[in-house]
């Protein structure tokens, strides 16, 4: 394994220290981390065990596997988590009296096994932290997610290339995961929830758009099979039909979120109209998103402009809709905030964004723009720079 | 959303009887599950809810999405589990007052949620009981597993065609994936535990093999990412080097895993040598494992024909070696039982089992075959029926 450098170990000590100032907020005296996306977050690189901030005192990787990690002098090597009271009091720790765990990422019977742990502690909930910390991303992990959208829009400049008359919507969607793991996308996306299962996005053509599925994603489809009912259902795109195409541009840990739609012939001018209003509440809200605004205010903002242009019925889905515009993104596709009507959140500098308004017409399909964006002190700065017009399939 | 026919019904209420006896067994009233995998083997179908299992009455089910799910009389629309007593009330069925909830595959926060539903009740874990119940497969199960075996001998068969000269394992993988994709693989492999991640499989070249990651795979190569390492590095398969492809076979909600060897050029007589311990341990445990035998039976037996040929110092791993030969299979990759040392399970007919006898040699790669097994009366059946001999990529 790769040792870390450096200017990396900056970044991480950037990371404990905001992690830190939470925990201090809340009176907590260490987080325990043992899920896959905080350990990467905390570490660089994701191994199986756990990492412990304590407020003070230098952070302890406590690492089952793999057993070659490093040479770094806070790595000690377990074999279970019961170990680590010892390890504490052989360095010289005091055992904490307050200790966060993550609640929402690790099994009932792993946090359990985690309190006996420490039988003389309290417990709060370690997820609620992370998630809050990691909602503001730092210069480093932005450079990251900068280069998820440059491969990720190098991929999309071949999505007409890869259809060939005929496809069905999978068809095409297995060409553009293709071309996408020879851009290097890592093949695994990483979503917040065990009840959110996805392979690598989703192509979704014509009706299958309106498709009601369990997943919290935007326009869902149906899918293949009824044990993984999301994404395309394998039908021929026809004529008059969009394709809207939402695959993952994770390569390196991070990831961008991005949707862009292509057409087959002429569609409807109800769609044409939908899809520029797509983009004209994007333009309106780049502007509008500084540090301190309301997220919940995006949301409002994007419905009162749907409502102006009667696009209401067609607004994020026709018969079945969701309730949200937008979302965090980073190493998961889905962080904080959500933004929807009920957010109570402000807009942080240098969070990063999914902003995806779109519609569904009945018969036509699924359109709208998606970006993933950075807040700045003067608005919305576009990670995904793509052309956002309804390109042709067979152009 | 496609209704359940009459005959899958039968399946479904075969399922629920052997979830009762099981129930019945440890005085548990009910089960209320909430996982993908269980909801899914409860149901037929994926939705976002849960299934209630009682020990007497019908099995309910409460489904938050999607919300067009079906038309079965034993369906109820909820919005969060808040609501279930009510329902249950109203039905007239009795609020248990023992009920087992899924603590390994629920989150901490999921499961204190649902506690405070049913705050009379006392809890069991329902992740054992429904772990135990899967391990043994039903007889329409074991067709959908034959039909993946199928489906992934069809695309090992063009793994030599995908090979172009100075490809890397990456590029040779991607391949082999876009192949499982046109076959209709479902492009998500479900496993058990939060901590396995992986995208559709790996193809393993050279010293790659002997990389030690955080994963509980046989052979898991470090990927290229230390976010996600696991899996091909991405080197050029060079002459003298196997290359392992372990690819997965979901195709219906189930699947077969299933492991074969490549090389280019001449590989080394040790190597040779090792491959064909393997199929000779294979030969011996297909005859061996009849219902009855300890399953750690099977991990001695083929440790004891290791060492015999003296080659235990390359078995399941040189330097980093893992402790296990094999694996129950189904709607999860990695399902019970564990064929390890320590197993102190009985085979049972119908479990099926992956096994993987494999060896890591030092300067060529990986070795050995995995088949996927439906344990009968007189021996294992092969649902993955390949050429096992290590196939030339360059001829």
């Amino acid at each position: 394994m790769k040792l870390i450098p450096d200017d990396f170990q900056k970044e991480i000590n950037l990371r404990i220290s905001n992690i830190r100032k939470k925990l201090s907020d809340q009176s907590v005296e260490a987080v325990l981390i043992g899920s896959s996306p905080n350990i990467y977050y905390t570490s660089g690189r994701f191994f199986r065990g756990y990492t412990l901030i304590p407020l003070t005192g230098d952070p302890l990787w406590f690492v089952i596997k793999p057993t070659d990690f490093s040479q770094q002098p806070s790595v000690d090597y377990i074999r279970k988590p019961e170990q680590i009271p010892d390890i504490l009091r052989e360095k010289g720790y005091p055992l904490p009296s307050k200790i966060a765990l993550e609640f929402d990422d690790l099994s009932y019977s792993d946090i359990c096994r985690l309190e006996k742990v420490f039988p003389e502690s309290l417990f709060y909930n370690g997820s609620a932290i992370l998630r809050q910390v990691r909602e503001v991303k730092t210069p480093w992990e932005i450079e990251q997610m900068k280069e998820d959208g440059n491969h990720q829009v190098k991929v999309y400049s071949k999505v007409s290339d890869c259809y060939k008359p005929g496809m069905t919507d999978l068809e095409l969607q297995i060409e553009i995961e293709r071309e996408l793991r020879l851009e290097g996308a890592l093949g695994v996306l990483r979503v917040s929830g065990n009840l959110m299962e996805i392979n690598m996005g989703s192509v979704i053509s014509g009706d299958n758009a309106d498709n009601s599925g369990p997943y919290e994603f935007t326009m869902t489809g149906s899918g293949v099979h009824p044990s993984l009912p999301v994404g395309a259902d394998n039908h021929r795109i026809l004529p008059g039909h969009t394709v809207m195409v939402d695959m993952n541009g994770t390569f390196n840990g991070y990831q961008t979120d991005m949707t862009r739609v292509w057409s087959l012939g002429t569609i409807s001018p109800l769609a044409m109209k939908a899809h520029n209003c797509s983009i004209k509440i994007l333009r309106i809200l780049e502007k509008k998103a500084v540090p301190g605004i309301p997220v919940s205010e995006l949301y409002n903002t994007a419905l009162s402009i749907v409502k102006e242009e009667e696009l209401e019925p067609y607004f994020m889905g026709h018969n079945n809709k969701v309730g949200f515009i937008g979302h965090g993104v980073g190493i998961q596709l889905n962080e904080a905030p959500v933004v929807n009507a009920r957010s109570k959140e402000l807009l942080e500098e240098n969070m990063t964004i999914a902003l995806e308004p779109k519609f569904v017409i009945p018969h036509t399909g699924a359109v709208g723009v998606e970006n993933t964006y950075r807040v700045t002190a003067s608005g919305l700065e576009n990670l995904t720079i793509f052309p956002e017009d309804i390109r042709s399939l067979d152009l």
